[in-house]
């Protein structure tokens, strides 16, 4: 069974091929950027035994459209191409950012969902038009294919009114939507499913805090395999520390930044989303510059690294707190999946609430699920490559077998 | 030996003044109110052996000058004063909100003091002002005896930097000085000590979580008698759900109700302050309002309830993961010494980071220091009555002294 999964922003598209049975694989991936642009670029890979074999093209890439049918030229290319027909794929699944209360779920897309996903347009402006755009040009060139919608909110919407509601005027929430909805929840799911299997549990059987460090970053508490918080509020700032993004912050602080620079609330929400975060702190948001300063004694990468360690610890207190159980913690994504320093920093101190790491299986480089914890620690800390890509192809799968 | 205690706010002066020696006792305590407006009110309450005695006295009361003023009379009443002259008074404790960085303890008023109060008005326009004005006709009126000035910020400059700092662009806090100040410090300081003794351990062995719960909350992390973390930032906006104060929210929030609701940042800003926490959740903010509807089945104010508790839960598992140890959490201030409901709802479920509630104890009423927990809980549970006045006087005391 060939899933095409279609990340579409709102100038590029990203795209996977794979095949789900008998085994998962990726037969390509790729992508469509610089759309709109004097010149965009289509690069192609196809994955095969004996190595990727890429294949690059400049060409102007008008509008979304063009873009996507660049791509479906290089799956069904007769030398690069992985199918020879489109109606070899059974279905496309789109990943769409916001949702809202709308879907708790993946959903097989129609008119009443593309006009859900409009509504939430308010709530995520720069994302939700380009995904919208991606499914209609998919759904004209794929037209005989199903097409399945996968929300980075659906995975959050068991967290409960008392950890979604902010305490602000309630017809905010009523009438204008504000309340914590999260995001990353597809890579959360993925790994609730990836650790429940290293751990040999059921996946309704196991506790978990998911730690998604990548340039964005967000933490899940999973509870018997559901969702009940996450640091990711009613939009993506909130929580972490990240790679430009503030996170928390006191709510006090945007007035008196606008008397105090000048700037107006847009301008000062802009500098939160993309001038803070270790950008911010240290003035980089690549996480392998600061690693290098820090270790290099340069003072200023060094404290945006504690800010950023310090805040997860907190979260990660918070969530031992409020869960039943506690099997393991999960380092997953760019950041906590390659970054030995990070996860070290952050497991300092922690014993107290069962968790201790082991050095030096924290510092040995691999690619694959793995546990970082001392023998004795009793909550276990884990290592999980995370696959948003390959759990939007399962989702679509899901919908399109039910 | 006595101290007058001063709480100058925009519109009241509270006092009270005790003697230290040979042991601490309020002689008498009292208010001058609605200063400014038509008619004002001084009540002078004389503490006893036989009980108290009360004066009241209503007259117009035109600014600062005149309500010190009509303290120092009642103070020294030939009736119901309770000294005979201003020169029994050894010192003069000021309430100051908010010092900023310059003090990290209580400190001899001099121009310097006046000075760096002044300086930081920006970052406290509401209470700074009126505190300098009370320490400006205190001086007049008592101009013989010492004053000095006890800071709500002064117990939290012990946070180190990965614990105060925000994530935006560094220069908001080396130009703007936009950091985590909190406050409530003179509180915590006072619980501190308490908790201490009532432990048996010297301050610098004990380690907290001081949960302060009145119309404004906050918490306090305190490790080996020092603060380390606290939950109010830059101003008392952030943190745990309030009265009125919604706490912590996504900094998106702000941009986006601009634009849902046509009000500027500075009418959100003040929405957030005085519309929301508990009263914006369900419309009240007195918590015996909130309690009893809760009880009653009123599903509005139960999850009020429920988001305020929830708050501080998460709390203290953040602070739980960051203490090297934990001796006891402590409940202070309006709510947390007197309403059980809220006690028994942020404590349950929390067996697995060591925290179980005597159900009985936490129902018993009571007004002095006690213990609440199971006799197995690992980490205490206390009520303590706070008394900022008296931990007020007692700094004046030792800043005399020293």
């Amino acid at each position: 069974m060939k899933i095409l999964v279609i990340n579409a922003g709102s100038s590029s598209i990203k795209y996977q091929l794979f095949d789900l049975a008998p085994f998962e694989s990726v037969r390509c991936s790729g992508y469509v950027e610089r759309i709109g642009e004097a010149s965009g670029q289509l690069l192609h890979r196809v994955h095969q035994k004996g190595g990727d074999h890429e294949h690059e093209q400049e060409c102007p890439v008008p509008d979304h459209a063009a873009g996507m049918a660049l791509i479906l030229d290089a799956l069904t290319d007769r030398e690069h191409g992985v199918i020879h027909d489109v109606a070899e794929i059974t279905g496309v699944g789109h990943r769409v950012v916001h949702c809202g209360e709308a879907y708790s779920d993946a959903v097989l897309i129609d008119d009443n969902v593309l006009k859900a996903i409009r509504d939430h347009v308010p709530l995520a402006p720069l994302h939700n038009p380009p995904n919208l755009t991606g499914i209609e040009v998919a759904r004209e060139l794929f037209s005989e294919t199903p097409q399945v919608a996968v929300f980075d909110t659906a995975f959050h919407q068991t967290i409960p009114p008392h950890a979604y509601l902010y305490a602000l005027p309630f017809d905010y929430y009523t009438t204008h939507r504000v309340r914590r909805y999260g995001f990353h929840g597809t890579s959360h799911k993925f790994i609730a499913a990836e650790a429940a299997a290293f751990l040999d549990k059921p996946v309704p059987d196991t506790c978990l805090i998911s730690i998604h460090l990548g340039n964005g970053c967000s933490m899940a508490a999973i509870d018997a395999g559901r969702c009940i918080d996450t640091t990711m509020g009613m939009t993506p700032l909130e929580g972490l520390v990240m790679g430009t993004r503030c996170g928390d912050i006191d709510p006090a602080v945007h007035e008196y930044l606008v008397g105090q620079t000048g700037q107006d609330i847009a301008q000062i929400t802009e500098v939160m989303n993309r001038q803070s975060g270790l950008k911010g702190l240290c003035g980089t948001n690549d996480m392998r510059d600061v690693k290098a300063r820090a270790a290099a004694g340069d003072e200023q990468a060094n404290r945006a690294l504690d800010v950023y360690c310090y805040r997860i610890k907190k979260y990660i207190g918070a969530y031992s707190a409020i869960l039943p159980d506690l099997d393991a913690i999960v380092f997953t994504a760019g950041v906590g999946q390659n970054v030995p320093l990070v996860r070290a920093r952050i497991c300092a101190g922690m014993e107290r609430i069962g968790i201790v790491l082991d050095d030096a299986l924290n510092e040995q480089e691999a690619t694959q699920t793995r546990e970082i914890h001392a023998a004795y620690s009793p909550v276990k800390v884990l290592v999980i490559p995370t696959n948003e890509e390959l759990q939007i192809a399962r989702e679509t799968c899901e919908v399109l077998q039910a």
